[in-house]
């Protein structure tokens, strides 16, 4: 499929200059450009590879001087990484499900699919689910009994979705990811060292053994709109309530969230974050990858927390953190640069005490 | 379905308050219950919430004044959370496999399933498979040749169960959670960077690039009784002998147990935990979220890990940790405190130096 | 299955010593060992446990005197546990997947499968896939349309590759394991409190909520030969061009690589890696377990990084790292233990300030 450039530039309302009548027929880096893609030239560092390609157009920012690359055409993004998004959409070619209702698929007869629905091979469709217009459910999926999707929505293989989840429009699961698994709950029937030691903060007292009790989960997931889900991602089912992410909110692959837990709107939860049972996260808050939330922790909103970070308390709006544990980025930067510096500081004050204690021999 | 509070207070062997033939058919958070649920108010800041609510009947604790809550019937216990535990089996609706075999599974004829077996679609049960009496197998699941799963297991949708594994009763693998794949194995010719690293503790010496051949996984994994295993975790098969997991463990969504690895009884790994190859783990030890452990490690018994601990040598039984690399829980937090003030530490040498310089001109 | 001594030493091109003619059925711990298995006693200290067992032969090191071990035949080994990866494939049963195409699998009639290639059960291979001789597929697996994988591979039952990838020779996919699912790549209208921060270190500005916009995956995933993807990992497609994994590069449970993303040759990401996007990891790289990798870093060949250590910033080739952050091994060492330290020294600096403000009051 070929787009013009000026077809491309009206879709994504930017400007385009040059021969807009050049068709393209993808993208491409500026490096490995044929001349029937459009190089992603989308800062001047990257401009600088168009000479090793074949790029005849290019996106490029607002006030680039395209002529001066050489090229015949191009379209000039005031954002250009913003740009991408649109111009992504409109190229991507998918994962090719076949659509229809594939004959190896199991349909529970009262499960109620939209128009336009399709479910590929060896998908499994439980009772009284209900499926939006126009959802793709790709192959060796399950959605489990009494659970809702809405319109829109796009399950891709191996997708596991439990019982009772509730699940709003233009939903993404990726290969494998699992929304509405029981919660990690146990409980022993005294008190367990881990609640001796959370309140003492680090004495268990005297160390019994007892076995752990299984607390089920009765609550389900309630996902919002736009939402989507990674790869081998996990969202567990509430324990008397809902585990509850809020519409436009994002998980990346592997991510974990724990039971009952509340994540807000627009938030973005990157790859192998895992969030414990009852925390709170507000909305617009970016969890880089690898970040740990401990239970019950409130993170507020537009907070920021860099890779890895581990949350041990609960975090105010608007900060930016970092560390193990977590701290203000800035007190981070400083504390660590000091932090390598220790063991030059351990000898200065060692030499300090031999030169005071020689100055003062009496004491 | 509905329950008397009488009926659900003889289950659990607790105290019923007021009028015990109330029925309910569910329940909800105090703030979230209708008039036919009972309210899960086992604290009392939980209890507060009450009157947001409609609940005529709720969960104590054992000296609650339901009647000053203004409640019809009460149950009360004397460890809420622990009750909790009955009463969500009790209540628990679950995921709703059919029941059967179903037509589009594949079952090697050489199987032995026992009584009330179900095999859900789209699974497969290997040659020489092992099934016990009740054991619910869902959809989506492989096991593989040889395997023994015991009786009253349950398999949720997705689950990969390898080879020559032995699992006991009760068994619980969530979905799309795997067991007995092989172990992360590899060695090169000469000794490698790493294992000169290793004895040097930082030096590879000179660095020499070889490829890795692989030394595939003999054993199989030996699990027993009432053990659960979360959504997306993996537990690597042995290298020689089997990888062992001890009755009443429990492994949370994405934990990662390595080959040869050795965990005792009633233990808790909870998301995301990674443990290494030929690790021994012993009995009521918790490691909580994120946790890494070394291989060759050993843990004692009752060990308590705090939230992404990392784990680098051996810890004595009874030890509560925190911190990478671990050390003692109320260690880590006095070191910690200290650390936020280094910066300002490192000022006071600074200013110590210069005022001892000055005094000692000569020094 | 039956090997004599003397074949499995020809075989592995080692000395035999002894009876050689003695027949082994498989391979043991030396304490386990049965009469008719080979012990692996591949250390002194190994070799200790021998007693305990019956075994007739054991595989020793070069020098070990097997006849004072009371054996009665054995096989020395230069460097045992190289050894024991062709001698534990000769002894691998597998996982026993039936050969040939399963009727109930679906293969779209444009995809080209070569020469004993097997599908196993509830498998879908799409249009214009193409797989090389001997491949084996599992059952419950997905090949997305327009990928080709090498001959000679394996896919475990349940992974999950997408569209357009194009995978080497010998290629293992464990259990669920994911290649080539979407990047997660997203952008606000403007510049996003992530931006802000990262070029402040940790000022965000003026919090400002956006939602994000999707940057759909046009790329796909290039893997080399002999590459082993663990259970439940995880590539990304790349945005524009592919992610890339050079040949003999292996993959443990759980790694996650972000989109763009370039892998070399002979390099091993272990248990847990997370690797975000755009990052650039050279040739013979060992990441031990649980080890994070910020976007756009560039790790240099032969770098070793310990267990969960957290790079946030680009290492030279031949770096020996551990930490979070990352810093040199030894400089890691020498760190921890001063801060191990770090209260005992912060009371001789509170001590060193009254010695020295008692002698110069006026200073």
């Amino acid at each position: 499929m070929t787009h013009t450039i000026a077809d491309i530039a009206a879709a994504l309302g930017l400007d385009a200059a040059g021969d807009t009548s050049l068709a393209v027929t993808g993208v491409a880096e500026p490096a490995d450009a044929a001349p029937d893609q459009l190089a992603m030239a989308m800062k001047p560092e990257y401009a600088e590879a168009l000479p090793k390609g074949r790029a005849r157009a290019a996106m490029l920012w607002a006030e680039a001087d395209w002529q001066g690359m050489g090229l015949d055409a191009a379209i000039l993004a005031p954002r250009p990484r913003y740009a991408l998004s649109a111009l992504s959409e409109m190229m991507d070619p998918g994962q090719g499900y076949p659509r229809g209702i594939h004959p190896m698929s199991v349909i529970d007869p009262s499960a109620r699919l939209g128009a336009d629905v399709s479910v590929g091979p060896f998908s499994v469709i439980g009772a009284d689910v209900v499926i939006g217009d126009g959802t793709v459910i790709g192959p060796q999926t399950h959605v489990g009994w009494g659970t809702s999707i809405g319109a829109g929505s796009l399950l891709h293989a191996g997708a596991k979705i439990g019982a009772r989840c509730t699940i709003g429009a233009r939903f993404i699961a990726h290969f494998n990811s699992v929304i509405g698994n029981d919660g990690f709950s146990f409980v022993t029937p005294e008190a367990s060292g881990v609640e001796r030691a959370r309140e003492s903060l680090g004495d268990q007292g005297e160390a019994k053994g007892q076995p752990w009790a299984r607390i089920a989960s009765l609550g389900g997931v309630t996902i919002g709109d736009d939402v989507e889900v990674g790869a081998s991602a996990a969202i567990d089912r509430g324990t008397v309530r809902d585990t509850r992410i809020g519409n436009g909110t994002k998980l990346d692959n592997h991510v974990q969230v724990g039971h009952n837990t509340v994540v807000g709107r627009h938030t973005l939860l990157c790859g192998q974050v895992g969030i414990a049972g009852s925390v709170s996260i507000g909305d617009f808050v970016v969890l880089a990858g690898q970040v740990g939330v401990s239970d019950n922790i409130r993170i507020g909103d537009n907070v920021i927390c860099g890779g890895s970070t581990i949350v041990l308390s609960s975090i105010p709006a608007g900060r930016v953190m970092l560390g193990y544990p977590a701290m203000k980025m800035d007190q981070h930067l400083e504390t660590y640069k000091a932090l390598r510096r220790l063991p030059r500081l351990a000898r200065e004050v060692a030499d300090l005490r031999k030169a005071v204690s020689k100055e003062t021999p009496s004491g």
